[in-house]
């Protein structure tokens, strides 16, 4: 059984040279969008996204090349919504990966044409990786993009976010839409390429399951640290929630609770992910994501293994 | 010989029930969101790239509803065009199609989302209908968008149209601009559906050419019309190029040599037609198309038909 080490250097390396090789930029583009990807290009983030993507594929048996196309596809995606989550009009931040955003160095025009470029160029790759998949299984993964970035997914998601003065700010709500919007990458990191394993419908229960629990952790704790951290500590910019009216669930329900539902989502994923290996043992890789994400619960959780374990 | 009739009124109406039936909506989406997408689908334009793309597959044998799938996807995405170059940061239009534009009535965050919404859509469609084609076909095919739509194509030249004050603005420069832009929408419009029918060496060329010139017919009407007409007349914003120091080949060269260039631009896409219905009957849809140009140009370029005769 090939279990790829998903966070190995190695591993890394082959994202982020694809990364930069398939940036959608060439001789003659114009300067402001020239450097507006470059820029973007040399600062992967910690590819979260692409490495689930490639080590799903990888420890499935697909094409690498295939994957390491689908894996770049996801993070160009991901790299796109948030150079438009920046924009004045969406979240008004000023700070991404520890740099100016990219409408304050080039303007909103530019940010929007790079964000495109890298949404045009993903599909491009996604439509290579998926070349050689047997039609039933490009229509799937094709109806799992669809789903997941449309209406019902990041950008119905993000719709609903900027109108959350308008709900009724509930936990229920704020669950809701942090499920639209980080649950959608996740279950375009991990259920669109498991679609290329063929899942067993107990198989893709279990990774439903697991793309809802590891999406509303990760969404707490990031609503953590807009609460706890500073700008500077987060290389971005922090404390807009509130400010903004945003959602976010340590400002709705309080900083232990919060902590106390991270443990418990951690605990709840960590049983998927017993399910699915159950059914197959190549699902194992899973278990690498699994700890990265208690570690990086554990400095605003507490020791959140012991109840994931 | 199947001649698709793509003036025709059924015509019309296939591409219209197709581009309400596939709204990027649906129940539970943010209302503002709704609302944007549903004036969207409610004010179809004339629909040219739409019955271009049909045309060309109907003409050519291709299934009728991945060909309609592949028609809603290009009007999906000359839709998101509009509603981007409409925003303040871009052309800063107020209307369009008659109406407000998206971003006055409902927000630039709503007009982003609802133009990502439709890009996303289009995606999707595209892969369907291109679901049934050969491996070769469906790379040549995504090459193709990804080219026409990217930062050599539509996305580039909007880029570069956004910097045509810090250019030459030379008649040369304002070709290029209008090239990367209305020619990519065209080279998508036409190539693009085209591939379906695995043209020759010589048929690529003479359709290739046929959308330069067609492209370049169209953008100096549409500058023609900036010039002349009044916002009411157009039911868009106009006279926006001289203000916002936008490449505009009448104000650059004047109408009367504008109005010249029509007129032989015309003349050289009638020939590149003749030259593909020489190698296949089945380009003879085209005509109708060329006609349709004819006819609109006429207002401004006077008779043009009797030198593209």
């Amino acid at each position: 059984m090939n279990v790829p080490a998903v966070w190995s250097e190695d591993f890394a390396r082959v994202i982020r040279a694809a990364l930069v090789e398939n940036l959608p930029i060439g001789p003659g583009a114009e300067a402001h969008l020239q450097a507006g990807i470059n820029v973007l290009g040399a600062r992967p983030g910690k590819l979260v996204r692409a490495r689930l993507v490639l080590g799903t594929t990888l420890a499935h048996g697909v094409d690498p090349q295939a994957g390491v196309a689908l894996a770049t596809a996801i993070e160009y995606f991901h790299l796109a919504s948030l150079l438009l989550d920046d924009l004045p009009c969406m979240d008004d931040a000023t700070t991404r990966r520890g740099q100016p955003c990219l409408h304050r160095m080039h303007g909103e025009a530019t940010a929007i044409l790079t964000a495109l470029a890298f949404i045009n160029r993903a599909y491009a790759l996604v439509g290579f990786g998926l070349a050689s998949q047997p039609v039933a299984v490009r229509l799937q993964a094709q109806a799992c993009l669809d789903a997941s970035l449309g209406w019902a997914g990041l950008i119905g998601g993000q719709a609903h976010d900027l109108r959350f003065a308008e709900s009724d700010r509930s936990a229920r709500t704020v669950s809701r839409i942090a499920l639209a919007k980080t649950g959608t990458l996740f279950s375009v990191g991990l259920i669109f390429p498991a679609l290329l394993a063929r899942p067993e419908r107990e198989e893709r229960r279990a990774l439903e399951a697991l793309c809802l629990y590891w999406s509303l952790a990760f969404q707490a704790l990031d609503d953590m640290q807009d609460v706890l951290a500073t700008s500077v500590d987060a290389g971005k910019t922090t404390g807009r929630d509130r400010t903004l009216s945003r959602p976010n669930l340590a400002v709705v329900l309080g900083i232990p609770p919060t902590r106390r539902r991270i443990v418990r989502l951690l605990g709840q994923s960590a049983r998927q992910i017993q399910r699915l290996t159950r059914v197959r043992p190549a699902w194992a890789y899973l278990e690498q994501f699994q700890q990265y994400f208690v570690d990086a619960a554990a400095p605003v959780a507490g020791d959140a293994s012991a109840s994931a374990a």
